[in-house]
């Protein structure tokens, strides 16, 4: 009887050709981050139920996947809640293990640490096109340094690992958390309500100025207010970065030296770096409530909204370690990226195509004889209409083939790619 | 306040040191598979409750983390089971979501499919001294293939791929559970008592013929059938390849023809690959209750009990598709291997040790000239005392250091390892 083999709700099988594309970008990041120091670590995909929902999380943290404790009696007791039945959840992103995996192994990490993360993540969102309830995740991770070195390589490597991927042309947006609050307090908003105009200049590049203008006294702002925010970030995008602080300063006079300064020597050393196309946008907001300080985001024009995002969270570490410890990070969106990206380079794949009375220890004698050169050498039976089967093999990937008959084989001959 | 930072229990974190040693032997042992054809490819962590339970996985099944369903009401109304609370559970090995797989995908893989899977898997073992949770498997099938070419390639690839991971000198030991059924039933045993028989035979290596005779009576033989046994089985091992069907035939004469063919066409096909240690082990039973034909092991001097196993499955993908399709795996013990692999080939890494008053565009820019031969180059600021520092990036695995004054920078020079 044939069951129903679909993989669970909401998840997916990669097949070989997605797996290629994937392994072959991955190769490419991981190539450009080793360059630069970060070192891959691993954490486990389950974690402790109270660490996941320790608010760190979000709105993420109402779509765990809860694990069930072992040995319990089959038939649940009266009075019981989930809560008690439950000790383990599965992992939504990799920032939550790794300022736990920090916690539990910083006295065997280098200072600073640069950590690089690639694993699956699990949330139990709405099923729906192109996206998943089992993703992977990409990051690195400055941990330990405070100085803005950190946005700056970040954002230096992780726009060279993209290219390396095969994304050449990207565009890096620049902000500061820090910008944003004095903003909001310039225009005279308590701060209980600069969320909410952060929610709604993030709409700015969907909306307009003009849906912006028509939420924003709903946010608590008057006209006059709003007239003169919609000025301050008007002048500010698009500034010359050698002109960054100064004007910085101007525009929001409340705002700290250091947070000026800090986004002045971002500007400096980013000006520095060659091919590295940025901006300061006074609008990026990035979701996380963890971020203290800059905040970054990478497009592109082959995608619709953000290809890498991250930023500052200074303040994240303190709460699994008791100290705080200075940290930013640097996300790739590599689901998005992946459907972008396209010609893993396969490679050269031959197929032995052996008649039924070839004797084995020959077949696989001329596999191996040809697999020495490094290529894919596949025997394959010999079966069926000869052109069909040439056709399937085509199909499958292959790039030529040998025809081996009892009396010896033929000449290699390249399979022509459809 | 610190939290305890520990992983989940039974499961830990990896570290770079780790890591890397594992991403090392995980890229010699692809490389020979893609060689091979062997075609990468992913299932999702979590599968269908009810398949995980489908009587595949032996005593796995008992091992499963179940998941609580979603959009469940906290307070569990009373006399409620626990099924009924669980859809979701982690898969155990990689075999059942790979007959899933292939039911699920058949009509565009090759035929056969060479397929290469390596993953995590999870069982709710009690915690032990080197046994996770959370472990790697990495396997390779070929399915849609019933002739032995499937077993002969099986083995061949693995064991390069062990010599490549750097794992020489492997011995491959063969034999079938067709041979072991025939064994059984020529001893004049009833097939239920069968897999007794087996389980006692499995630990001739560990109590020797003494404590296999000590057992046999219990197992439902006579003195006369245990003499019986021991002599065909002590007669068989170490036989001659080029002997070997014949002396299965001799030795067992109810042996079917087929399997003694079978076994004679791998042992022609194995003598012919040089450098291949092999030999027929009548004694070799593996565990899963799923195997239908040839089975295998691979040991190795620097390790206790084995670093590969598998065999032929032809009956399991039946059960997911409503038709046989032969079938053969090998799998990898990944995580028993890794640990007996030392030196990752670590690469040059440099350290840019800046002073404070170095402006960051020269750190950044010094950085960037450094790695442009592709070396691993990681800006760090120069703190306390310099010879504790340079002892602490030596630890840390930097193998030279620039110096990076203020009036520009010093001679690259090396560190000295430990």
């Amino acid at each position: 009887m044939k069951m129903d083999n679909s993989p669970a709700r909401g998840t997916r099988d990669l097949l070989p050709a997605t797996v290629a594309v994937r392994d072959h970008v991955l190769a490419r990041i991981t190539e450009v981050y080793h360059r630069y120091g970060y070192q891959r670590i691993e954490t486990p995909a389950l974690e402790n139920i109270e660490r996941l929902q320790g608010g760190q999380g979000g709105e993420n943290e109402k779509l765990i996947y809860r694990v069930l404790r072992r040995g319990l009696d089959e038939v649940v007791a009266a009075e019981t809640r989930l809560d008690d039945l439950v000790d383990l959840g599965l992992r939504y992103d990799l920032t939550v293990p790794l300022t736990r995996f920090y916690g539990n192994n910083q006295a065997s990490l280098p200072q600073p640490f640069r950590s690089f993360q690639f694993g699956p993540v699990w949330r139990a969102e709405r099923p729906q096109k192109g996206r998943y309830r089992q993703f992977y995740q990409c990051d690195i991770d400055m941990l330990g340094e405070e100085s803005v070195l950190a946005e700056v390589e970040l954002i230096e490597a992780t726009t060279e690992a993209l290219a390396a991927a095969g994304l050449d042309g990207a565009t890096v947006r620049v902000s500061d958390r820090r910008f944003l609050s004095a903003l909001a307090q310039a225009a005279g908003l308590p701060e209980q309500a600069w969320t909410g105009l952060f929610i709604t200049l993030d709409k700015l590049d969907k909306i307009g100025w003009e849906g912006v203008r028509a939420e924003l006294p709903g946010r608590g702002l008057d006209t006059a207010q709003i007239d003169r925010l919609q000025e301050t970030i008007t002048g500010l995008r698009g500034v010359d970065p050698a002109k960054l602080g100064d004007r910085l300063a101007e525009a929001v006079p409340d705002l700290p030296d250091e947070v000026v300064a800090d986004l002045a020597g971002t500007a400096d050393a980013l000006r520095a770096l060659d091919g590295l196309d940025w901006e300061f946008d006074p609008t990026l907001v990035r979701g996380m409530g963890y971020y203290t300080g800059q905040i970054f985001e990478i497009t592109h024009p082959a995608a619709a909204g953000s290809v890498a995002g991250g930023g500052r969270y200074d303040r994240l570490i303190g709460r699994s370690l008791g100290r705080d410890v200075p940290a930013c990070g640097f996300s790739i969106g590599f689901e998005r990226i992946v459907d972008l990206i396209e010609g893993a380079g396969s490679r050269a794949a031959v197929a032995v195509l052996y008649e039924a009375d070839v004797p084995l220890p020959t077949v696989v004698g001329s596999a191996r004889e040809l697999r020495r050169d490094g290529r894919t050498v596949s025997p394959i039976r010999r079966r069926g209409k000869l052109g069909a089967q040439l056709g399937r093999l085509t199909e499958w990937g292959f790039t030529s083939v040998v025809h081996l008959r009892a009396d010896g084989p033929t000449e290699e001959r390249p399979l022509e790619s459809r």
